[in-house]
């Protein structure tokens, strides 16, 4: 499966943008300290003919297109990357994969549970077909939250009774900055709730192997008007939310996210106490994980400071000696080296759809508590 | 009022475990650093004769006693400083106020919200008497908060948006550690909710000058029994809770307490987050502040560390010179200090025993909430 | 010898400034939290009648008095606490000794070599009478810098290789501070280096249990004029000093301290380095200890942050429970219930007059370096 | 200038090992995110034809050579990247500036002040023929450390007087760890002074804009043995040096570096002590920088952590919002952005090898002073 008939995968972007340009780089620089199976950057695709043809030279995509549906039907294309706008995972992804193509989504899968379903519905005919697909949580690559998951898989932690997670971001703190479309909700689906929470779930349920089972939480826009082009506009996505989540071995986690804390640039905070060691992450500072191994004396805890760069670390023998910090964008290299293997050996990549659902199905609930009065929200059973 | 017929201030202290063993130290060291009204150490009170008498000669006390109810009536006694257990605070307090004896009691104020009423109608009436009162939210008086309150006040954050509050201590993490009175309800009370997260919810209404009008919220014990003398016994209070509370101004804020937070000492902190500026404390570094300055241009902004030892800032022109550090029991020394200017001057100190009783209202409507699965509760409204 | 004749030992503290303000507390502190000798504040000494009658009443001295010659003569004084000026300690120490009466000194021991040297004899003479002296480098007491001292001489370390010291203040930033008796080589004898360069150099010879055997260094004079009454006055004394210090056991530690290193308020930083682990300490951050255990392995090694307030570490059962920081004035409580629990049980304490006196050869051996273009300067051995 | 008769630049790399798979991944990126003048990255050059041929493939390269001679000759080669051994940058750089080639050389310049001074006699010729070179002290590109360059050339520090750099690594902290021709004289030159010592003090240099006068030094090798294959052999370079060094300024800079501080994995830390403002950088978070601006008020000041990934920042706009950390390699990327706009624009790129042979002189001056018992070495002038 690794390729068709001897010749290399061929690859198709969709979107150019913020994700498309990061997509891009992971692309471009994957093969070069990963052994991945062959593959080309045949296309890729955007809006603007003149800004995707542009981009495409930029980044390394040999041509370009305004036309997704006809390039998801290419014989030379094998995956499909997409990277454009939530609204448009849906419809892409399952043309897609209903083409026979493998394919990657970015994060969050879709902008509603009835979307996502549809696509889980779509990725399970797929991979009896042996199509794959996967969801881009890309900080599951992180080479500190990586080694976090380990520590706990290897029972370091004891028993974990509290997580608190976090995501804060400042750039809608200014109340005149402008409306866009990410501020409403037709088009955004949500706000930080969408953008940022999905990944603080992704990480409580993929660092704890465990899933949520109930909710209680809240949205809320701090900021609810804004300058538009003709006078003020009503913001319609939350701009912050607050969580509690139960998960189903007891642990229970407590989440916020917002994009008006003053300050934090791109503050994924993540604490993990269990009954034998804890755990601190913050993705301003990535290449560092705090880990207090409760079983040592007293008189010698503490949390340690692990500069995740040794090539004892996760995906770090690929890249430079000890103490040579990586950036974020490698958090992609290693998420598409990781799919292309899958790929490459015919194996189901995760995370899958199906944890998208269920991340999709915990967002849903924090608005369903939100608009209860911060009831707590049972949630159906995990699928995977 | 300062003394009365011109004879120093007679102070008597009840309790002389680690809360009277630190006000203790308050009262042994306040007038070396402040000026005060003129004072003596008189009487400190206890349960165990032989222990309150030893305690007594340590810690400078003239005295000792073991009964509470005689010597808050005796007439060379004017301050009586409530350091005894929560479920003694509202009868010791009632009788010294009724007595005519300023009182002072640690926080919180009470066990339960009836006997914080209660409370709270005898402070009034001794108040028009002349007669003071006040509850030991000692954190207020940490040099590196009161800044942080001057800070708010004074404008620097703008309209505060957000809050996040945390007290996360690690005591009780393993579930070997045996059952104690700590432990029961019936004489605790509660748990870290109203250990730690009273401390908590008085910063974020001090820090603030604001109050808490809704709550939802969650109480949980994750170690549900725990070895007693004949066998494994079951705990009636939390060990950890959360919350999400609404203030009159639009703030909101979160909330988290443990006991089982691994790693964690003291860990209060606290991150408020304003449209123009915001502001990091924890406790265990409790000489610093962090404060970011959103005012100033993107390129240099940053959250700087504001190492609260300089002559300029609150209570330190009392102590050392820039960059001796102060401990945690100095919080004790600030509030004495404090307290006994207020009775020197016949002012009523604060906070008051009005605010002892909202703070009160506020852990009962988490437990509420936590009742009716999360659901939001509102406050009646602050008497102060 | 812990009294004579059964009653308390009489002390008798000359100075009333920072370091005599700092050693009262101690005085005033030391019996509610260590168990020691009983002992009485006698007489505090000082140049101004009035003044010192004022800190006598604040600081719980029974008297006051300022003739420090009449005072180490009386026989209720058992106890001479030195706090005065540098220039004045060989005086007093060596006329308190000749009068039988222990000695405390605050560091430096001396202004000159010559001076350390006459106090050593004095002092041993002493010694052999059962009178006792002690130098005070305070933070030898610091919790965690005890800790630090205890780990190394374990051999968690191994082999210590480097170790860099500095101790940085910026109170001197500023070139229109105005000229001062500190500023004069005559009454202060040096600047940073003997102020803050002396605690450095004990702390690098106490940790690691060594010696300084040979001195390569540097003082330097930034800010060489300054305001004075009547214009201009030259300042005669460093505000900057750098060395390399080659230790007996083949250690080498570099030192640097300043007084005009803007934003550092009392950075007293300390590196060690080892073949099997490694130490840092902060004054300002005084409560940890950082240590990095290189043995475990290195996919979990980091220096962990181990907060110095458990039970079991130095000196921390004597005060609150865990997570409760100390101040800075504690060192001084801690040495001083060091100093009285050996006078009661008529040991040595240390450090002795000869370890101030080898700190003064380092001391000085730096000022020759610089004179001779830094040029390698050994020592004599050391004396203990 | 740009390219030769319209065609794109044609590059050739020597080497590919650490720092030629660094340098490769540059130019693979370097267009994708910088406008800069069309090139090809056509030959990759190396001992071993083989493994050079795998790499050329893995990084980009069209082709691969084993002999630098004859590819430095090449008509369609524009541009020569230096990235072999110390030892053999004279010969390459000289012969392909000869051959009228535009030349990069990692740093440092040469393993002797005489190959420096030989670079630098080719490297003037060259440029008066616009033929260009540069030495590759990548860090000047972090974009926290351009940052600091221009807040002090903005005058934010006023008068520096005191830097603070260290270079400590632990690598060789292992006794054990076996011999190579890196820890040999005559291959490696140097051992922690030539590859990191170097580093330091250009920073120094180009953060202050300023040149070292007068150095007193030191090396030193704590393990002077190590297992080869025949039995233990002699480390013949340093793996620890200290030194100070005098400015033109009158600013004193202290250097400390080291390959056995065990813990310090790539940690170049450097502190800046101006009369106005003082600033922090360490290497192991180099995505931030610690600015304390001396002139706002003593209450309000503090170091302030700038996270310097705002699209005001040096180089950032080229990358990802605010927030989002880059990595190591992004040095080069941004070195050779600069390198090639300069080509592109025919201005001398900076740092000259002038720059490279003032630092070589600074590592010389500090073994001769370690040699002379660590007197003072006064520097010829500074060429540049």
């Amino acid at each position: 499966m690794q390729d068709r008939d001897g010749r290399p995968l061929g690859v198709a972007a969709i979107g150019y943008a913020f994700m498309g340009k990061a997509h891009s780089h992971a692309w471009r620089n994957v093969a070069s300290y990963f052994d991945v199976p062959p593959f080309e950057q045949r296309v890729l695709v955007g809006r603007d003919a003149g800004q995707v043809a542009a981009a495409a030279a930029r980044y390394g995509w040999a041509e370009s297109s305004t036309d997704w549906r006809q390039v998801v039907q290419r014989d030379d294309i094998d995956i499909v990357d997409i990277c454009a706008p939530g609204y448009l995972h849906a419809e892409i992804a399952i043309a897609a994969l209903a083409a026979g193509k493998h394919v990657l989504v970015e994060k969050p899968l879709a902008n509603t549970v009835a979307e996502a379903e549809a696509m889980v519905e779509a990725a399970q005919a797929a991979r009896a077909r042996g199509v794959h697909s996967m969801v881009g949580f890309n900080y599951r690559r992180i080479p500190a939250l990586t080694l976090a998951r380990d520590l706990i898989a290897e029972g370091r932690l004891g028993t974990v009774r509290q997580v608190r997670a976090a995501y804060l971001q400042d750039w809608l703190t200014d109340a005149e900055q402008p409306m866009s479309w990410r501020l409403r909700a037709e088009t955004a689906g949500s706000g930080a709730l969408g953008d940022t929470a999905s990944h603080a779930i992704d990480q409580i349920q993929y660092l704890l192997n465990d899933r949520v089972r109930s909710v209680s939480g809240r949205v809320h826009t701090f900021v609810t008007e804004r300058p538009g082009p003709c006078g003020p506009e009503t913001v319609t996505v939350d701009d912050a939310a607050w969580a509690t989540l139960d998960l189903t071995s007891g642990t229970i986690a407590s989440l916020e996210v917002s994009r008006v804390a003053l300050g934090r640039k791109n503050g994924l905070s993540i604490e993990i106490y269990g009954d034998r060691g804890s755990l601190l992450f913050d993705l301003e500072t990535m290449n560092e994980l705090r880990f207090l191994d409760g079983t040592v004396p007293a008189r010698e805890q503490g949390f340690r400071r692990i500069l995740v760069t040794e090539p004892e670390h996760p995906y770090l023998s690929a890249w430079w000696p000890q103490g040579h910090v990586l950036g974020w964008e490698h958090s992609f290299v290693h998420e598409i080296a990781d799919f292309l293997g899958a790929i490459g050996a015919n194996r189901a990549p995760v995370p899958t759809f199906e944890t998208g659902l269920q991340v999709q199905r915990v967002l849903h609930s924090i608005v369903t508590s939100s608009a209860q009065s911060q009831a707590t929200i049972l949630l159906p059973p995990a699928l995977d």
